[in-house]
């Protein structure tokens, strides 16, 4: 690992990090965020790159003109990943594929290889959707998957809008859409991440190139009821919301079972969540992905029946179809590496770019816990050295 | 309605508020308790009466000199209830007490009704337990039905504990215990409280007198999990406590059917919360009560199984077994006021009194949507005139 890598590390270390539960709570446009931005910007002067920011605030280091490429060599290589957090997340989901790419273009310069096309570093703001609700927000905007009016109105547990988040931020939501001049930079964008599984344990590689990724959705259960006193209520007068949502999760188990899919319900809010009071209301969330479209979309309508038959209502809040990596690329840079090919269940700004067209590759650094949105999460040094030593090649032979 | 009522109701009617959805979150020992706690203040000293402070931090106001009393005609009289409230809850449940308390006793002066006894009016701190999950704590903490190291140890969802959070308040932890000072100077305790059913609809009555108390407890179960990827994490490595909670949840509801209680789930906290996060642990409550200890012991006993079986523990926060109100004060009050006795489901600071040795009665005032707990909970203004006479007239009874 190299000095400039554990320099990046320590610096970003104590940023968002809660001191109770250990993990990140690194959430889009709060002054955590604020923070890591300006780190990002740090980076990117202390280099002499250029910083660029898109339409939806996603930051760009670039070395070398990516607007002059045309005339030269070709678009730009872009490597990077996000800096934002799920609640109590883990330090290296994003995080490693920002600092990878920083060091890997140390790496290029201080071997003097000379490049024809521009080399970008990239960080798409709000990758996991911790505070809106919709994953890959970044890229999804400048790619049109997801509409500006649509995204201004998402608005957090406290109220607050993506509108209004924008401009305590100093950001002009107006300015969201696509952004074919972003786009346009990037030839090639190649994401580094841990792996969020245990495959590249059982394969004995430090490093693996993604295949696929499965489809996957979020839903969003609204479970109406009636906030009555605990103790003065009888059981036949009450309308307690807690009960189908606890029909809801073990539902969401059983249909992901019998569809060969998983079914995640992680998160709920319940009002008004008192000890001696009945729910008004609950509201959770079903995470769905799967090998299969057809086999998600299935398990997911099950579950459509139950909660209307609730009396509530299910409405989706992100769809990304399967997204399989440019073969061509992939083969190129699995050959380049001698690394495995793996699928994941996980989504990634990677994806959301190969969907809108742009060539795009990932890397997976091994995971010795194998767990991930965790502070468990984890990658040796050797295993981070050899990300970088692996990205380096790869933006070396990709522009040169 | 008396101006006195509609000023001090208007005074505190944006206590606490909150906006969107028009409920109270009127929490102990915070900014806005605080703000409760200044205008008692504010009444007691308007009114010239005397304002002490017990142990717990309860506040009394005094009309007489209770320590004078067993020289005199007998220990004091006291009205009161509460200032708190539960997440979201309506603007009756704990006020319309202390301000009917205040109003009664400027009636009994603006008729010159002379007293033996002198006559107090009470606010009892943290009756609802929103913050710290334990009901009545000022009323336990003065009668020693809970430990002071017990209390100070309690946490609320921030990790602040009581005794923080005293602190923050201006208080001394150091000070809880039993207070036999303040039990002393109480020879007769009358609460008068929103009914929080249907029971005075039905009888056509404004005004009720309260029999008993159910017994009533809370638990809290604790379910562990493992946090992980919603989507590269394989159905069958997951430690999902969601799960664990949604069949404690469906088991309890089955349960209070099969043991005829009630049992309600109202209050959750996961963790992380994430949507893409399988939770690391949930924290569930359990409010169960019953007209039978027996069979609500027998009810969560079975809770108890299930949530050992999930490898989770279930605390009991509180127990107060069944509350019978003084009989020969509750057939007075019953006679002097043409009124109907009641029993209920709900708590109260004088079911504790009443445990612990006090003379204790209550008054319920007719509720027309029978709704508690919840902004919908409301008393029409000539019934809420009906309860205030109805208090004056048991104070003068019992003071003169």
């Amino acid at each position: 690992m190299t000095a400039e890598f554990e320099a990046m590390w320590s610096t970003l270390h104590e940023v968002g990090r809660d001191a109770r539960t250990g993990g990140y709570r690194r959430y889009a446009w709060t002054p955590t965020d604020h923070e890591l931005r300006e780190w990002f910007a740090g980076e990117a002067s202390a280099r002499g790159l250029d910083l660029t920011l898109d339409r939806a605030g996603n930051q760009w280091a670039w070395w070398g003109d990516p607007d002059a490429a045309a005339a030269a060599g070709g678009p730009g290589v872009v490597a990077g990943s996000h800096l934002d957090s799920v609640p109590d997340g883990g330090a290296f989901d994003g995080p490693l594929g920002v600092v990878s790419a920083f060091a890997a273009l140390d790496l290029l310069r201080a071997r003097g290889v000379i490049t024809r096309r521009p080399v970008g570093v990239v960080n798409f703001v709000d990758e996991e959707g911790a505070r809106f609700g919709v994953a890959c927000a970044g890229s999804r905007l400048i790619t049109g998957a997801m509409a500006p009016d649509a995204a201004r109105a998402l608005r957090d547990s406290e109220g607050v809008s993506m509108s209004e988040a924008l401009q305590a931020a100093g950001r002009r939501p107006g300015e969201l859409g696509r952004d074919e001049e972003a786009l346009r930079r990037v030839g090639t964008f190649v994401e580094l991440h841990v792996e969020q599984g245990r495959r590249l344990i059982d394969l004995g590689a430090p490093v693996g190139v993604a295949g696929s990724i499965w489809p996957h959705g979020r839903w969003r259960a609204v479970l109406p009821g009636e906030a009555n006193h605990a103790g003065t209520t009888r059981i036949e007068d009450r309308r307690d919301p807690m009960l189908a949502y606890a029909r809801l999760v073990l539902a969401a188990r059983a249909a992901a079972v019998r569809h060969g899919t998983v079914a995640t319900c992680g998160k709920v809010l319940v009002e008004p969540n008192g000890i001696n009071a009945i729910a008004s209301s609950v509201t959770g969330w079903v995470d769905a992905r799967g090998a299969s479209s057809d086999a998600v979309r299935a398990a997911v309508a099950e579950l459509s029946v139950l909660v209307e038959a609730e009396g509530g209502t299910l409405t989706r809040e992100s769809w990304t179809d399967e997204t399989t990596f440019a073969p061509a690329l992939r083969d190129r840079l699995a050959a380049r590496l001698d690394a495995p090919v793996l699928a994941t269940g996980a989504g990634h700004d990677a994806g959301i770019l190969a969907n809108a067209g742009v060539p795009t590759a990932m890397l997976f650094v091994r995971n010795p816990t194998g767990v991930s949105h965790s502070p468990a999460e984890f990658a040796e040094p050797g295993d981070c050295a050899s990300g970088v030593e692996a990205l380096a090649a790869v933006l070396e032979d990709l522009a040169a």
